[in-house]
């Protein structure tokens, strides 16, 4: 639909009276006289001028179209705004860019399919960010669920690479070709944008897009549309002089009241998880912790009714399947767009709505590290799992193989890392990363490996288990996941030498637990050897040498994966790589010679 | 344009005549046959099925349409071919999801802009990554620049998740809005194939995409288009029956010889530099370690003319200025895409056909951290260049901050990290990583730090400058970057109440000097500081500790960002996150203390 087309389509749609339109461009105006005030008082990279040019379309959001409490920001009912650009007068710490429809997505989807509620969700994207491919998984995502309560503003200012009438166009073409409801408006036109809106709300099994022209600096005369001010913050006299010049166009000093929401989202809570079932596993049963962790997902589904899960692209993996037969309704099939799966996931557990687990192999959430860093500091409760977790993949191309997955949680603040190493630590896992606060991260392993814990066996974050110890323990040997099943046949095998090594678990990678890992050493003689699935950078490794870096009296020797590995037999990838019970038994000998 | 059109259309190109179409629909099934074999010999997750829908657009494309030296791989005059889906009679370790598009845009583009030669570029992508953003990153990006010497094949196989007619409708919706010319074809038809290929070749300023339909599985009984195969390996007496089949449909013995190469490409050396010259700074002056990188690009350019520089949206910031104004031809505006940057970049950079330095926000990389594992993995000589590194960033969002960007580095095999910590060595570290195989990653600062080296010092990779020592140094402080500078204000300081302290710069984070710092510490009593505009994790703290971790008689102590950090104005930032000159000084002394 063109701009003239859209002016004369949505005259339809119960226009706003005068005063109503006057009273919105006079607030627009003191929107813009704020984000000039803020922004000349800052040296920050955030300009003025690219905050401007979104004035009225805030205006009439947040003065006409949402329906909200100002009281109580996080009241469920009440529509939900995603502020994907950055601006300094909203009271967010920062823009999302590129991320922002992603979780507006997970609301939105939230919204229609699990609170099954009338609020709506808006979000306005700049024009620089929609050049990330993260914004088209996003539409993608929105079209094919008929995300018909979501409604995206492209603020398309003219100093953008791509802004002329043509790009408009542009615009348009592909937001109708990825199956969105399209309209094109003058971003500055409060009565065009009131009826849009509204009539974007009737539109049914879509999703809504407006494409809105606008002018960075708009309002500023030299300023407006003008290539020299951008990025650049502007002198006070200038400021002033524009401020002036604003305030005179303004003619009202009235004020709108938001509407209420419509209270019909249901009373959820996420914290209250009924008690699971007992587990099932023996010691000695044979299983993979990835086919245990999903397994365990399905379970818990029974445990509360707003524990979700997402996927990427389920064809490439039989992972979820349990969760997905018992709880279809609350499986999101997110396809092969991890960045959006995750952005998803978190507007899904914001306003604690949910309890996202989003599942993929771990080599690709390297594609999210961007969407995971951002998660992180926004404090929603999300949980990622990673399956297909080092060279054990075994005989798969080393794309797949996920050994750089530890380095990257382990740089993001207050993040969880949970690499359990048998079925029921992997239980264990996924219940206590469901009532964790902030950011989880649960590895997994394909190979399949036995039971070492007893049904009654406790877990907390941050606590080691040590599993084979002795008085006359020579040598400390941390394993995890599948290695420490090597570091346990290790022990076995060099026993029969008549050298006994001690073996931990660090079930938590981060929280890491210093105090079992430094009084162990001790016991044994100041020796400490680490061996991993995954690269030596920024592993479980360099973790335990930092650990006790201010130790003098421990050495750590690190066992990990050097170089990108070749597929092998999963039987022999980890002898090729160094990290078999052989290379174990070695690296003691070794040790324990010098 | 339709299906029917298309055949309509093409007709008037060359048809291949009779023979040609039996030899190469002959050599389809030879290479369904090899596809069956491989798959069925291997557990790999790689199923038979989705390697035979292509077998015909490969027979077309590899007999037919391309023009290369079957004997020399290498050629810079030869056709490209991009595998993106994977593929196993196809000898290339294994394809690049999602990527493959990107790659084939850096190949076109150095064609079409940089060697202005006749050689074509194609890539085959599968369904599924056809999901993920970066493909529509580098659809946008190959419309942007016309590259129409660019074809991409969408193998749409029935069994993908939006495989309907509706569903060819949608992509070839999507291909036209992002300004492709675009074909539906039948993947199964090498008459068609052949024509479109030829077309294609004749359409000036857009990229061709060829939707082709096929089957997944096509030619096995039982077995094409339907679901229950895919994923699974194949028993092998039913292999065994369904290769018996696809031979007795083979007609001829024949067998077809590629056209030649147009040799149009110029001689290009990006091994033969030219002397760069003189540096120009005086020790003492300051600049920032972001200016003086883009300046020494600006200046390198000028010693190859294959020096080419991709930028992630230059609005954002001035650094790559200089280098835009000297050398426009050879700079590459890649927008708010980072992915696709990235991979453009390899594209460049294969074949030796260019020298390329991608650039922007160190924090963006972690958008990247896909591109940049696979791009190692593909031995490819590129340069990333992060700037906007730590909170010495000052008063800007912490989302624009990079504290997490050595870890990811850190944990690429082989990947070559500079930190330079003055305008000195910062164009040294330029000029190695010009002449560095494999990837380099350069970690600048925006704060303006006095020059400390003198024009004639050199550097090497993998050697640390200890640039302040005595006799009586107690402890080492290792810095980089701005923490280099608070080690040397400290030192000043502390010199006053007659304690002596190392001052170390590691100018390469990896390799890592282990030699220097070990006997170093050992020098001033085991005793070692690291101070890093970093998190702890996977940073310089660690990697010192991992590289003394067998050495019983040092001890590091880490000084690190904690904790996601808040803007603050640049001065106060380092002081605010505990890396400044001050807590050098208590740290030594608490050091000293025990």
């Amino acid at each position: 639909m063109s701009e003239a087309e859209a002016g004369a389509g949505v005259f339809g749609a119960s226009r706003p009276d005068e005063m109503t339109v006057q009273v919105l461009r006079d607030m627009a105006n003191r929107l813009r006289i704020h984000s000039i005030r803020a922004a000349s008082t800052s040296t920050s990279s955030l300009s003025t001028s690219s905050c401007s040019s979104a004035a009225e379309i805030m205006s009439v959001l947040f003065f006409y179209t949402m329906r909200y409490k100002q009281a109580d920001p996080d009241n469920p009912d009440s529509d939900r705004f995603v502020l994907s650009k950055r601006l300094p007068y909203i009271n967010v710490a920062t823009g999302w860019p590129g991320q922002g429809l992603g979780a507006a997505c997970g609301m939105a989807y939230t919204g229609k399919y699990f609170d099954k509620a009338s609020y709506r969700v808006f979000c306005l994207l700049g024009e620089g960010e929609s050049s990330g491919g993260s914004v088209w998984e996003a539409l993608a995502f929105a079209s094919y669920y008929n995300l018909d309560n979501l409604l995206v503003i492209f603020d398309v200012s003219r100093i953008g690479h791509c802004s002329s009438e043509h790009c408009i166009d542009v615009y348009q073409k592909r937001c109708e070709a990825f199956g969105w409801n399209t309209y094109v408006v003058d971003g500055r036109n409060v009565e065009i944008l009131c009826q849009v809106f509204s009539q974007a709300a009737q539109v049914r099994g879509k999703p809504t897009a407006v494409v809105a022209k606008t002018f960075k600096g708009r309002g500023m005369p030299n300023v407006e549309d003008a290539e020299n001010w951008y990025g650049r913050p502007m002198p006070k006299e200038k400021a002033d002089a524009i401020i002036k010049l604003i305030e005179s166009q303004i003619q009202t000093k009235r004020s709108l009241v938001p509407l209420p929401p419509i209270e019909d989202s249901p009373a959820v809570s996420i914290m209250d998880i009924n008690r699971i079932s007992p587990s099932v596993y023996e010691v000695g049963d044979m299983m993979s912790t990835r086919k245990a962790c999903g397994l365990a997902l399905a379970k818990l589904g029974h445990a509360n009714d707003r524990i979700i899960v997402l996927h990427g692209d389920t064809k490439t993996s039989n992972f979820a399947e349990e969760f997905k037969k018992e709880h279809s309704e609350r499986f999101i099939e997110c396809f092969v767009a991890e960045q959006n799966m995750v952005s998803v996931a978190l507007g899904c557990a914001a306003r604690d709505r949910t309890i996202a687990f989003a599942c993929t192999f771990a080599a690709f959430f390297t594609r999210t590290f961007d969407q995971i860093r951002m998660g992180a500091s926004s404090q929603i409760n999300i949980n990622l799992i990673g399956f297909h977790c080092g060279v054990s993949v075994g005989d798969d191309s080393s794309y797949h193989m996920a050994l750089e997955d530890l380095a990257m949680f382990r740089a993001i603040p207050n993040c969880t890392i949970f690499y359990p190493s048998d079925a029921i630590s992997t239980e264990h896992a996924v219940y206590l990363a469901s009532d964790t606060k902030g950011m989880c991260f649960i590895r997994t392993s394909q190979a399949e490996t036995s039971v070492i814990y007893a049904r009654q066996e406790t877990f907390q974050i941050g606590k080691a288990k040590v599993i084979r110890q002795s008085d006359n323990d020579k040598v400390t040997v941390i394993g995890a996941g599948v290695t420490l099943h090597e570091a346990l046949v290790a022990a076995d095998e060099i026993a029969k030498e008549d050298i006994s090594i001690r073996v931990i678990d660090l079930f938590t990678i981060k929280p890491l637990d210093s105090t079992t890992i430094i009084s162990n050493a001790k016991a044994t003689g100041g020796r400490i050897i680490t061996v991993e699935d995954h690269y030596p950078e920024g592993g479980i490794g360099e973790a335990v040498c930092a650990a006790v870096s201010m130790d003098p009296d421990i050495v750590v020797h690190q066992l990990a994966v050097m170089g990108v590995p070749r597929s092998e037999r999963s039987s022999e990838a980890l002898d090729v790589s160094g990290i078999s019970a052989r290379h174990i038994i070695v690296a003691v000998k070794c040790m324990l010679l010098n």
